[in-house]
């Protein structure tokens, strides 16, 4: 029987999506389904240089490979993804958010040199943008082509998928929707110079930075050595005031975040992934309740609001989607 | 010699343009360069039942073709613009913004029937849209992809071009700029019902309002009987200390939504246009100096701030230029 070349020994087109991550590196099987198949995993370790990590990359490959029974000669594309500054065209990693001394890394190259293929056949993505994909794909906005998604952690990343397609703008830096000013001349938060940020209201380190600021000796948080996010929600909802007062706060910037999000590119659903969104339902009534209240009356509320569903593998699916989607 | 069907008697492709605004419906034979052949104009009339309108853009449209020796059979298209809410798929003004009792008007249907043409021979835009196509095409953005434009009147228009496209979103509601919320629970503007929008601050509506709110009676400006925006830039460059102050403090907002649409959509270029825009070099050079001082510190500002140049016929240049590439 004839075999494809560039797909599984049984004609299955075949990717791996790589999450290059802060502390891990993940690298997972995915077929032109979006079925994951199998999934390797290292620690990012100390020794950041590129050839290291591509050597790290290149193990993990094989690993999930070897574990499917299949080999590099059955992979159609492969797919990275990782955090900071980065031009998906050329490939290269202007600024990594989380490897030490990444300054225009060619990542797209260094890997097709490393595997001995056609620099086609090596895609690059910026971590927010691939979880999109995954979650375009076969998550939380299956088959809608207008999504935004808001990861609300350290900070607020974002991605906007307009009419099926990423937006990218003219330097690939659309979607930075976590250093738009919500507050003119209003909090410092973070490196980038801007008082005012989304993200210095609504991401977890504000809420847990904000907790800390104003503690009143009466709530129940001021028990804790150390405030995080995830306290504020949990103590609001064991009734705390004070807790539940920074959670509806919170909840309202990020509603006026999602409302402008609206103005701008009109999605017809906004995503919410990331730390904060662990806090689930109790977040998402809150935010929907404020939308509603600063929402304009020309018409009802149609945006809808929901949790991301891809979990920690949006991003190794989402670099595996991107591969895929580079490969028409 | 053979005749193309829908081209000029010498082969040459031509379109109309409609400008449907508040008070005047303009008609522009354009050519595929982008060249404006001839226009006619008239008033809207007290007269705004749909089929009125028609019959005046169809009288028009045959003066402004007669002056130019052609006929209907010449035209390869038709497009028409007009402020409100509209959906452009299905060429259905929702709501139109000056025309009493519009709502839900099929105008594509309507002025294809008037002509009988094939309603794919008409294409309808909003006039901000259109406006930016018009630039797009043979204005100040002529040759760049990512664009957008601030049209700052009685409120602030705003599209969006992404990649050479418009930017509609899910329901044809992108680049509501104006609406976008820029200060949480900031001062009331418009019948939109939400406090602290961009166009509340930033309009030069909003800088009359605000000019009469605070005059302090050393101002030049509290001699006149009724301060509108421009009086406030002429009494800045003569000097007066409170006009400056206000001119100032309406550029901060400026840059801040600037600042706000390469956070969003990471344009290459934002033009300015409206009434605000006559105030020209000396306005862009102050929201210049407050976007820099605004800016993010990961890299040196690189959006370039212009005005606009297509003037008064930018709309039915712009509508024009849809209905053209609408016969791709």
């Amino acid at each position: 029987m004839g075999k494809r070349p560039c797909s599984g020994n049984d004609g299955e087109r075949l990717f791996v999506g790589v999450d290059l991550g802060g502390t891990t590196i993940s690298a997972g099987l995915v077929n032109a389904e979006g079925t994951l198949l199998g999934i390797a995993s290292d620690a990012v370790g100390e020794d950041h240089r590129p050839h290291a990590i591509i050597q790290r990359i290149r193990a993990l490959v094989e690993v999930v490979l070897r574990g499917n029974s299949r080999t590099l000669e059955d992979l159609e594309a492969l797919g990275v993804c990782t955090p900071g500054l980065m031009d998906s065209r050329s490939g290269v990693v202007q600024a990594a958010a989380n490897l030490r001394g990444w300054r225009e890394v060619p990542l797209v190259e260094l890997l097709a040199e490393e595997f001995h293929w056609e620099a086609s056949k090596v895609t690059l993505e910026n971590d927010t943008n691939a979880a999109l994909l995954a979650e375009a794909w076969t998550g939380a906005a299956a088959g809608i082509k207008h999504i935004v998604l808001l990861t609300i952690g350290t900070g607020i990343g974002g991605a906007i998928m307009c009419d099926g397609q990423l937006l990218r703008g003219s330097k690939g830096q659309a979607g930075e929707i976590g250093h738009s000013i919500l507050v003119p001349d209003g909090r410092t938060f973070g490196g980038a110079g801007v008082s005012g940020i989304f993200e210095g209201y609504a991401s977890c380190s504000a809420v847990a930075i904000r907790a800390r600021e104003l503690m009143p000796p009466d709530s129940s948080l001021s028990k804790l050595e150390a405030v995080e996010c995830e306290d504020v929600f949990k103590h609001a909802a064991a009734g705390d005031s004070y807790a539940t007062e920074l959670v509806q706060e919170t909840a309202k910037y990020l509603a006026l975040g999602c409302i402008n999000c609206c103005r701008f590119v009109d999605p017809e659903l906004i995503l919410f992934s990331g730390g904060m969104a662990e806090a689930g339902d109790a977040l998402l009534t809150e935010v929907r309740r404020q939308f509603q209240k600063y929402h304009w009356n020309l018409e009802p509320v149609r945006v809808k609001l929901k949790l991301a569903s891809a979990g920690r593998n949006a991003g190794l699916l989402g670099a595996a989607r991107a591969a895929m989607l580079s490969q028409r």
